[in-house]
This record gives structure tokens, sequence and C-alpha cells, in this order.
């Protein structure tokens, strides 16, 4: 086909990785002789129906290396969902411009635009190339092995397990439990990374809780007991999405704590009110930690194998629709496990919006508070091979 | 003096160097031919009065190595105020093990321990050496430039603050207001950290808490406001225990966040609170870090100055009470600011014991909501020189 211009987005939760795919995207733009000018949209398909476009060719070259190794979204990020009237307003951007190729960057709901653009343009007899880049920490989405952004946050939140884990055992006789929140929509991906640094039966996390499984109070107070009577300490690492049987979300379903004095319901975070729960119920001085945004954005822990695959997909996409690909999603395809290696794929764009992928049964165990090693197996090439674990000292007695 | 022993241990808040100074301690008595055999206490003094000692000959040499860069408390930490009655034990059991060198790594209570233990045996007529060994996230100890530990969490704080600021900044149209809870007793050396990264007015912290400075509910809300219109997004930092002008903790003071549906106080974090605050008061959505035990845990972002220093302070204390010190704390002096350089000293532990250094006035701006060029000054060497900085695309438009 003949030459037409790029336009990139990025879109939804940002990450450590989302930067590479959007350098791997830009670099190879460059690279094609059937790219003419480069654009980038300002917070995703929001800066189309704005106007708030950006050209990526006037920015210096030099920049994109650094970019690659940048958290969060350079062109700012957005939730839009687009309505029907929005989707001509797009239509009509795109052919002002002469965007042939559309690059969105995003998890399931940017699939789902990327999909609808696509198709508002086959309706308009307009010829467009609209391929989706996967970026969700969440690592929900069907039909790839995994998604960028889910190994970098995956390398943190193995990590700081371990050193939140060491603290909470030195600390033992002065605040023994320990709840570590982490994200996750309504998989238990991120929480079941916590898992990767546990070398002993004693390492931390004791205990994991995912949203796959209905989170039963009872259960997790017992949990809770018995990891301090044989431990001395229990640290816990919670989803901050888990629901108890009734689907309810933990924290606004106790009676107690999801009501203020004048009788509103307030927003407790599943790990403070758990914190609280084991205070109240089992007398042990609990605390919590919820890294929050920090989890996801982290460039001092993340992955390079992430990084390196992030810049890959985004690469892909742009050879993909230059190549006359179009509708599709670019994934991730495991090739071997040890070395791990991996490779670029397409997949239809419908079989992957508004689909998820929740953590297959083989990756939890039995009791429904910890993975298998067939997770292990699975995660631990995407945090780089290996996870941070430390050593402790034996304590000979001395005799007195 | 003749040969004796050395027992070492660890208390307080566990940090990211402590054991760093830990492995000096070890490693200088190793050298000396004053010291016969290394015990050390299971978590603090606590170990002393349960009879839980351990020999740290009897560790594999090259562990030290390991243990060097590994965060936590390997001897396990603790809270303990001695009991006079209390103090005679620990004298007895110094006695029996041929104990002359006490060394004790902590903060402002530890510091105090060791006093009394030095003031104990003093009046027992025996000969005992007592040197304290500066460790404390807080950086609020008297008389010595900065305490290990600290240039750590800095470092930490101030990295992820950059990303944390370009998070919000990139999802600025959903989330646009931030508020990061950090860590810090009664002083703002941690919030103030935050800054650190700074290079642009757009640039997050736009806004700093410090406890030094009392907190107003409304000058915090149109200091948020303010910098949502002139930025679109707002990252505000603030200390764990900022308090309003009547001294009571911000969230525990609010009539309507403050209780329970039965009436009963809660603990609700400042962060979660402040995030409340702002959505309820100016309608704009606000989310809330609270990286909790894993700021001062982190390895992956700990300056290798601190690291450094920790392991140096360790092994000074152990030549200082061998030639004879006691009763005193090893200090930090600056030698020189560009190229950084300290060195150790020697400082009372009277003029330390139950003493805080709080932020000086001409660290802290003048309307009290963030830092002096003086602040970053001080605490830039500490971190290695340099904090992380990210770049931004520029963003030429497209015109359309």
């Amino acid at each position: 086909m003949a030459r037409g211009n790029l336009l990139v987005g990025q879109s939804g939760g940002c990450t450590a990785a989302i930067n590479a795919s959007l350098a791997g995207v830009v670099e190879a733009a460059w690279e094609s002789r059937d790219v003419a000018a480069v654009y980038g949209m300002r917070h995703g398909i929001e800066g189309v129906l704005r106007g708030e476009l950006v050209d990526l060719g006037a920015e210096p070259s030099e920049i994109w290396s650094r970019i690659r190794r940048t958290p969060s979204a350079a062109l700012g990020s957005a939730r839009y969902k687009l309505e029907e009237e929005d989707l001509q307003r797009v239509l009509d951007t795109l052919i002002r411009l002469d965007v042939r190729y559309f690059i969105y960057i995003g998890g399931n709901d940017s699939a789902d635009t990327a999909h609808r653009v696509s198709e508002a343009a086959k309706h308009r007899g307009y010829e467009l190339h609209a391929i989706a880049v996967p970026k969700t920490i969440d690592n929900d989405l069907p039909l790839t092995d995994h998604c960028p952004g889910y190994g970098s946050i995956a390398r943190f939140v193995s990590q700081v397990t371990q050193e939140v884990g060491l603290d909470t055992e030195a600390m033992c006789r002065v605040d023994p439990v320990k709840i570590v929140e982490v994200m996750g929509r309504d998989a238990g991906w991120v929480a079941a990374s916590s898992s990767l640094g546990r070398r002993r039966p004693s390492d931390a996390p004791h205990l994991i809780y995912m949203p796959e499984r209905p989170f039963s109070r009872e259960t997790f107070l017992q949990d809770i007991q018995r990891c301090h009577q044989v431990h001395g300490y229990a640290v816990a690492v919670v989803t901050e999405t888990v629901r108890d049987s009734s689907g309810e979300s933990i924290a606004r379903a106790d009676p107690v704590f999801s009501r203020d004095s004048f009788g509103h319901r307030y927003l407790t975070g599943a790990a403070s009110y758990l914190a609280d729960l084991v205070a109240r119920e089992l007398g042990l001085r609990a605390r919590f930690d919820k890294p929050g945004t920090i989890q996801r954005m982290s460039m001092a822990m993340a992955s390079d194998v992430d990084l390196q695959e992030a810049y890959e997909v985004g690469a892909h996409a742009v050879r993909a629709a230059v190549a006359g690909e179009g509708d599709k999603m670019v994934s991730i395809e495991r090739v071997a496990d040890e070395p791990y290696s991996s490779q670029p794929g397409l997949v239809p764009l419908t079989a992957v919006a508004n689909h998820q992928r929740l953590l297959p049964d083989e990756f939890i165990n039995d009791t429904g508070n910890h993975v298998t090693p067939e997770f292990s197996r699975y995660a631990l090439p995407l945090i780089g091979g290996t996870a941070v674990s430390y050593p402790r000292l034996q304590g000979v007695p001395v005799p007195l």
C-alpha cells in the first residue's frame, strides 16, 4: 500500500514497561519506508477527540533510549469508553491526517477501542491497519502467554515481599502480623508473584489471597493464627479486590467498619481492614503496607525481560501493520522455558477485547491461600529467571 | 586491657543498612586481638534477659559480605524499655560471659539502653566499654550529621516520588490527586527527601507536609486545589505523624472519620484520610500510596554511601571500645560536600539519649509546605550525589 502516517496512543493504568512499547513503535516506524509521519495521542483516544496530537518526529531521536527506561505513559494515559458518536469524529481525524496505521497500547478496554476504530474504518471504506499492543500489570489478557508490565510488577512484589518478611520476622515481638495489599482487578497474578523469592517454609509470604477464590474472614483468621504459632510471625499478601462469598469487597461488607459515624459508607482498603480485623479478633498487633502505584512504576526493580519484550511487541505491531495486518493484537508466545525465549504473534482483537484470563486452577493450591510450583515455573522467567532472596544467620546458641 | 568478649545487638525499626553496621562490628571484632568471642543478642536487649544469645564466630565468615547487603535486622530487633531490675540481670549475664565490649545498634531508645547498661556496670565496678552505633531512618539523632539508614530511605522516597508523579501526571484525567504517606516519628526528614529528584516546578512533589509544622486542613485543601489548577495534577507527600494545631493526629481529630458506627475510635492513616478529604471537599478523585515498611527495607534502592557509612560506624565502634572508650555513640562528621566525604567521631551518650533533632527552620520553606535548596545540599550526598529523574516528551502539537 501507499505510504501513510502512523498514530500511536497509550491507555489504561501506567506501568514500568509501557514506554518501552512506545519506543518500540516509534523506532520501528522510523525504520519503515511505509510510514511517513509518526503522531502520538495525548491521553489516549481522548487526544484524538480533543485534537491533542503531537508530532513524535519532532522529538530528539536520542530521547527514545531514555524514554524506553522511563516508567508511566510518556504520552499521557486515560480511561475513556468510546461512544458511538465519538467513533465518527475519530475517523474524521484519522482520514484528515492520512493516518493508515493505528497502534494502541493498553489492556482489555484498549483492545476494544482498537477493534471499534478498526470496524468503523471498514464501514467507511477507509483502509486502516489497527493493531493493539498488550500492556497490563493485571496479566489478564487472553491468548497471550503474559502481558508486558507484568514481569516488572512481579519482580517488585517478589522482592519487597522478601524484604517485608525479613522486617516482620525481625520485629515479631512488636508487630508480628503484616498484610501487604497489591494490585489486581479481578485476577490474582500480581499477588501470586509475591511467592517467587520464597525459599523456605518460614519465608514470607505465608499466605496469599487472590480474587479467584472467595475470601472467608474465619479461614483467614485461622490461617494467620496458625502461621503465627508456627513461625512466630505471619505475612499475608492480598489482592486489593478480594471479595467474600457474597461477591462484596471484604472491607465494605463488614458491618462495623464499613460506615462512618453518620452511617455513610466509606472505602477502606483490604489490607487496612484486615490489619484491623487481626488486631480486633486475634489480639495480635498487625500492620499493613500498600505500595499502590509504586509497585507498577518501579524502574529500580523492573524486569529486563519485561522491558525487552515490551519494546519488541511495540516494534512488531508496526511491522505487522505495514505488512497489511489489522484488527489484531500482538501476543507473546513462549518458545522455551530454559533458557527462556519468546516470540511475538498476532491474535484477533475480537477474541481479546472484553475477555479476561484469571489464574488457572493449577496455579492455586487446594486451600486457596497460596500458589503451586507450576505457577513459579510459569512466572520466574518473566522476572528475569531468579528472584531476590536473602541469607539468614543460623544463630548457634551461646551456652550460658 | 585484657582480652574480653564482645556482645552486639540491634534494636528499633529495621532499615536497609542496619546489617551493614552489624557486619562492620563483627569483622572489626575479628580483626582485633583484644576481642575473644563475638556474641549476638537475639531481638536486642531482650535476648540478654531471655538468655537468647548466639555465637557469631560460629557463622560461616563468607556470610558477612551477603549480610552486609541484606535489609532488616539479622539478629532480630525489638522495642524494649529496660526496667531497673532488668539492668542487674543484664549485668549478671555480661559478667558471667566475660563481655567487656557492649555494642548496641539503634536509635534514641537504644542509646538510652546503652547508657544505662554502661552506668550499671560502673556502679558494679565492672569494666565495660559500651558504645552505641547510630541507626534510624528518622534521622533524628543529635550530634551526628546524619544517621545510617536515612540515606537509603531518602533514595527510595526520592525515586518513587518521581515515579508516582509521572503516573499521576499521565493519569491526571482519571485520578489527578495523589497522597504519599512516608515514615517519620516526630521529624520530617524522610518526607523532605521526596524533593531530591525534582527538576521542574511541575515535577512531583508539589507539596510536602512535615510534623515540624502544624497541619491545617484548610491550607492543605487550598494548596491541592492551586496545584491542580496550575499543573493539572497534584502530588503531596505527608509524614504519617503530622498533627493539627491542637497536637492531635489529623485523621483521629476529624469528627466524621475518626469513629466507626459504634462510636469506637479507629486508626486511619494520614494519607488515606487526606485522600478521602480531597474527594469529599474538592470533588477531585484522589488516591494514596503507603509504602510502609517497604520504604525502609528496599535494597534495590539503597544508597551505597549509606551502606558504606553504616559498615564503617559499626567497625569504628569496636575500634573505639577496644581503645578504651565507653558510654559514647559513634557519630558521622561531614568533612566535605563536594566531593562528599565523612569520618566517624564519638559523642557522649548522655547528650544523645532521649534527645531529638528535628528539621531546622532553614530546611523548610516559609509556607511550611516544601523544603529549601539548603536541604537538598545537605541530603543529596547521602543518597549518592544524584537523584533519579526522568525525561519528558516535549509534545510538539500536530496542526489539525
